[in-house]
């Protein structure tokens, strides 16, 4: 069936956004079409994210630009965060995680993934260079790295990297790794070998 | 977490899309956001749609509008469809669904949705008054009504509601209905008793 050329546009759009297919961009455009109040609320919501988002220049995470100078997130400019505690995460999905559960409270450095062979990731691909700059001329000398890295191969890997370059760029630092065990609600019978090896490693005294 | 407004805004729209919640709106938000030029075209798209696409005055599908005349679409304007055979459907997705087929060669009308007492929906919200004007003014006097109505109490409502409607309007008209009973690819001991009470009902001769 023929459609009109910017239904055509809108579908194609709409099928390339993570998690849609063409059905399911079918669904969203009809939705949108059958209320053009909210198609124009989106587009107004795309148009003000790509004039007025950004990437924090320290850390990496989504901020709002800042016309007058570096763009920055509210993480970074919060002064009730603590600039000796750094968390190296690989997404700002990541932080977000992290952030919803509130526990942390020093700041983040996103490296915008992690080292693959595979997916043809190389270090150079990796805001390393950045972090290791962040570290040498930090007002506040970090004394803390959380390496908050997928437990995934790829993401060991990565691991090891921030973790020599963390060792040469700021020597006072501890460097942590988030725990590895049993997720809380978990039971014992479902989980993998791999996970309950490491929570019998990792046992804690009660 | 603070949120830049725009990056909440953003958040918004998209957790309101049909399908989407607020995970998969943060994974979409980011993916734009990590591609500037996607982000861009996905809000021309919607502009273009915003601007160009509306409901054809015959059969309410969605059509290109026309500054020039009534807005008409592909399928109203198409010289080579039948115009004695009209399918009536509740939305424009089941147009594209039975087009997909693509073995009826008629025009098409869309009800915007069946009667509901449940959701609301009355018949003065379907486009049955511009149904009765299109069957009593057509230039080819309509000769087959086919009712693709979805096999639900309320669809089946609104086909006898639509019935009598082709009957007053347009008594030259035979009415039908999509046949029910088994899906191709389906094995007899999944159907419910329903269907299968119907595929025995009308069984067909070999």
């Amino acid at each position: 069936m023929a459609q009109p050329i910017a239904l055509a546009g809108l579908l194609k759009q709409l099928a390339r956004l993570p998690g849609l297919g063409p059905r399911s961009a079918q669904r969203v455009a009809l939705s949108l079409l059958a209320a053009p109040e909210k198609l124009a609320e989106l587009a107004t919501a795309l148009q003000r994210a790509q004039a007025e988002l950004g990437n924090c220049n320290q850390c990496g995470n989504i901020a709002a630009r800042n016309a007058a100078g570096p763009c920055l997130c509210e993480l970074c400019t919060d002064p009730r965060r603590d600039g000796s505690m750094l968390c190296v995460v690989e997404t700002v999905a990541d932080i977000w995680a992290l952030e919803k559960g509130g526990e942390f409270k020093g700041r983040y450095h996103v490296l915008g993934g992690v080292v693959s062979a595979l997916q043809g990731v190389s270090p150079d691909d990796l805001s390393l260079g950045q972090l290791e700059q962040r570290l040498r001329t930090a007002a506040v000398p970090v004394q803390e790295v959380i390496l908050a890295l997928g437990a995934s191969l790829e993401g060991q890997t990565t691991s090891h990297l921030v973790a020599s370059l963390v060792h040469r760029a700021a020597p006072q630092a501890v460097l942590s790794t988030l725990a590895k065990g049993m997720p809380v609600g978990a039971s014992v019978d479902y989980l993998d070998e791999g996970t309950l090896g490491l929570a019998l490693l990792h046992r804690q005294r009660l």
